[in-house]
């Protein structure tokens, strides 16, 4: 085969006159008459015109089926009537000879290229590749692989180096659900594909590596959701030792921000430092622990404020407020909004008004309007504002609040500067809380963070000189835009405040053994303390292309059921290989 | 923690009088009185040699256990006895202050960091974070890292993309054994480790993608060699669209040889283009399709002159021989060489001389002698040579003389020029051969390469006017210094050309859809022309590091019985686990 001269997406003015070989897709073929015809050819790079200009080439395309591939060789001009929308629109090829390289067997397809995005998913997933050549569906995926090549770049520069770590490795009791693996050398038993490579890097650690990164492959197996996959999904992956949280922070806070910006939707980012917020603040004034940083409205408590018998719902519990100045839409507006609140919270949400004269005003106005004053000067109401509200018990009041924030800010115009990536640090975690059920002090996040101050902050809480609900937890959460990319923390590298900790809980280190053995003996030979986080890259690409499903930003997704439609994935196999692997089913599904 | 202000790889002459804190592993300490000891502290940058100078320091020092981490502040100091083999071994640190990070708890180590290597290979993977630490170790690891780096950012460069293809797919009944992942959510069903994304790529071709690659990992359940390991290996895979053998040729011989020039062990490698030797006369000419041409030795036919009924070996048969210029190698060397040769290919090689008088002396020179001056002419032969032969049925000779020309062109001096990476091509594979136990026509190796002159060369062959075992496929081998790195194809693209193709072995299209249904419906989609290859990455490191087992160049390798045995994987799992996933095991391994 002669190679071609271009790609489809390459041809200029410039290049009029030259002589070319073009090769792509028949795209489309209009027949203007029987001596003219207009050809659209696609390739990866773009779309180039084709006319053909007598009968005989006329027939020769027109013989064509569309999606077919075909090379064009011709003779560039400018175009009379340019098309500014097109790259190539300056131009067209005049062809002289046309062939055939892979023809298209089906005069009809399951949808129309170009608008793949309307057709029915499993359609979409079983034709994949058919779906992949809508230029649309595919910009996602050249996406995904720039910011994937973007991030690598740059933790390279900041001195990273990418170790992969096995995929077929150990199943582990914590966590979600393994996917497991026969052993065929090893009756009765099963590899684990990871479901972080967490143990490897602190291992890695533990080795001497001291800034480690890996766009690591993790495997759960867990039901999907919009913004999960079943199956596999890729983390960031990051550790580096003799590192604190400054230095964690420090890397993700070069490394995202330009990122972001370059690829995403919006171009403007965060710059370092990032916003930090401790844990219970953020409950506190953003009702959630993902907070939304483009929106600028706050929950206040008002509980003592707002406590009244006459309103059953205010007559006991907690009371959150969000106050929204400058408020101009319509009662419709209104009710449609906290619907919408109710919903995704599960909670009723009030409000009340205060008018363009200043007067409470709608919704529970009377039940507040006894206490006016108090309450105008407490939350500095001003005229033409909407105070809308939550309540009930803690965890409820406050869950609200944060999704009145998130909705009302999203809707009234003027609280929301959305054309941006607002990313912020959730910082001093609780290490410990009282258990519900238990009733006891248990781990309130993640037993294996560093607690903040070590060895002694536990050993005063021992003697009961502290308050273990008091120590806090050198572990963070990294969000952007009310997404949670990442938890990460300092790790607990040290045996004896690992087993300290755990005794404050009634384990010991029995029990520290059993959860990370290989990770538990490491620790005992000299680790360094060390640090680390993970963002998820699957939900980064989501954020960066404004995509909703996570299978508009994966080449070949499974569908919700996890299946690969098009490869036929999973199936049944042979009783040869279940032999092999030693196991047996024990059920088999309906076709 | 305050962090570390130099890493230990770091300090140099321009720092004395600095204070500095270092950060790492306490390598050793050598205490020469009771207010003098030398201590090297050890990170992943290097060693730096801290001097304790009062009997505080000594004590302290003298208590911390070997491979503990510690913090040293300090200050930096001209040495007066300089180390120039330590790259800090300008200066030390006179240490004011010491802290323990993580305490290694035993002050007996399972080996020695600095002499792991010797140790026991049970050993040194099960405390694989301890082998790590020793830096001969660690180095390979590093230049894995650095090596993947190269290749990914070269591709980039070229124009590649790189995508990430499923890791949880579908089992294929093609190649070899597949690892197995029972399917939660689909009674009796599995999915399948990818061997390789042979399939997805080509589907990438199929869906418009212009330029793939991927560092792709694989999965084979195969059992372990020295240069496989079990489970996992890593494939440089790549694919191009509209593309011929030239272009996946000229890719390669642009990426590859900066890389291993780069990071090799010899930093000299072919340029493009690479010599391309057709596959027959490859097995002709070195006795391989694997020739090392760092060797310049060549196999020749001699059966037709050496063929005698005085000596049984070249009663019948083929006869092959292999000229070695320049000779003066003892008695004792040929023997000893030649007994390599027999243990390695299993069969007896044979040989005379022609001494410095041009006299046929040793080995079978009187078998010989009767026709000296046809052989000195026909083999060019001069004083001091030797000549090596291989005798039997055409395989075993071919193969013998392979491993005569290897074996005695790395023993004898001046035959094998061997600090470089010589490259070459193996093309001109035939498509067709005539299978051993059936005798009737049989796909020679692979039936989904495109064969070369397409449909109508096989047409002609269907109607008899071409000889179908003269059919080649466009197919290729990369071979480096002797090793194959890769196969690779211009695939068969076409629906129509794999149907006849098949037809020629009494196939047909049912049986092309059963081997990979998902890819032949694809092709009848329209499919561009397309090719590629996929070069071993831990091949290629192995070579590069210079490595005989490829576990030195794998971060955590598995044992050769597939075991992880720092993680302890594979294990026995909940049955919970497996009621989950609808199978029962049939067998038990005994602990």
């Amino acid at each position: 085969m002669q190679s071609r001269t271009h790609t489809c997406g390459e041809l200029r003015l410039s290049d009029a006159g030259k002589k070319v070989k073009l090769c792509g897709w028949l795209e489309n073929f209009r027949e203007v008459g029987a001596e003219l015809g207009f050809v659209v050819i696609r390739d990866f790079y773009g779309t180039t015109q084709v006319v053909a200009e007598n009968a005989d080439m006329v027939k020769q395309f027109k013989a064509i089926t569309k999606e077919s591939t075909i090379s064009v060789e011709g003779v560039v001009r400018e175009r009379s009537s340019k098309n500014p929308k097109q790259e190539t629109g300056d131009i067209e090829v005049v062809p002289e000879k046309v062939e055939i390289l892979g023809r298209c067997r089906y005069s009809e397809l399951p949808f129309e290229i170009n608008h793949s995005r309307e057709a029915d998913e499993t359609a979409r997933l079983k034709y994949r590749y058919l779906d992949l050549r809508n230029p649309e569906v595919k910009k996602n995926i050249i996406l995904r692989s720039q910011i994937i090549a973007a991030l690598r770049s740059s933790m390279l520069d900041h001195g990273f180096m990418e170790i992969t770590t096995p995929i077929l490795t150990a199943s582990s009791p914590e966590g979600a659900r393994d996917y497991l693996v026969p052993a065929r050398k090893h009756p009765g038993k099963f590899y684990a594909l990871p479901q972080a490579p967490q143990q490897f890097k602190q291992l890695l650690m533990v080795s001497g590596i001291d800034r480690y990164f890996q766009i690591a492959p993790c495997f759960r197996d867990e039901d999907a959701r919009g913004d999960r996959s079943p199956g596999e999904f890729y983390q960031l992956d990051m550790e580096m030792a003799f590192a604190s949280q400054e230095d964690v922070f420090a890397v993700i806070e070069d490394v995202l921000p330009p990122i972001f910006a370059k690829y995403g939707t919006y171009n403007r980012a965060s710059g370092a430092p990032f916003v930090r917020i401790p844990y219970l603040e953020a409950l506190e004034k953003y009702g959630t622990d993902k907070p939304d940083l483009r929106i600028d409205l706050t929950v206040s408590d008002v509980t003592d404020l707002l406590r009244t018998p006459d309103f059953a719902p205010f007559a006991d519990g907690v009371i959150k407020a969000v106050v929204i100045s400058d408020f101009h839409e319509s009662r419709k507006f209104i009710d449609k909004t906290m619907e919408a609140v109710e919903v995704q919270s599960g909670n009723k949400g009030y409000w009340f008004r205060v008018d363009e004269n200043g007067e409470l005003v709608g919704g529970i106005s009377k039940f507040v309007a006894p206490k006016k004053d108090e309450v105008v000067k407490a939350l500095s109401l001003e005229s033409n504002t909407l105070v809308v509200l939550s309540a009930g018990d803690k965890g409820a009041a406050v869950k609200t609040a944060g999704v009145l924030v998130k909705t009302f800010g999203a809707a009234v115009p003027g609280h929301m500067d959305k054309e941006q990536y607002a990313f912020c640090w959730i910082v001093d975690f609780p290490m410990y809380e009282i258990g519900e059920e238990s009733g006891e002090l248990e781990f309130c996040h993640n037993p294996f963070s560093m607690p903040s101050g070590g060895l002694d902050i536990l050993l005063k809480a021992e003697k009961g000189e502290v308050d273990p609900l008091t120590i806090m937890a050198d572990q963070y959460d990294l969000v952007v835009n009310g997404v949670e990319l990442s938890s990460g923390a300092v790790r607990n590298h040290d045996p004896e405040i690992m087993i300290k900790a755990f005794e404050l809980v009634r384990l010991g280190e029995e029990d520290v053994k059993k959860k990370f053995p290989a990770m538990y003996n490491a620790f005992c030979y000299g680790a360094p303390p060390h640090a680390g986080i993970a963002p998820g890259v699957d939900r980064m690409i989501m954020l960066l292309a404004a995509e909703e499903s996570i299978r508009e930003i994966i080449p070949f997704p499974m569908n919700k059921n996890a299946q690969d439609v098009m490869m036929g994935a999973p199936s049944f196999v042979t009783d040869k290989q279940l032999e092999e692997l030693h196991i047996k089913t024990t059920a088999t599904e309906e076709e």
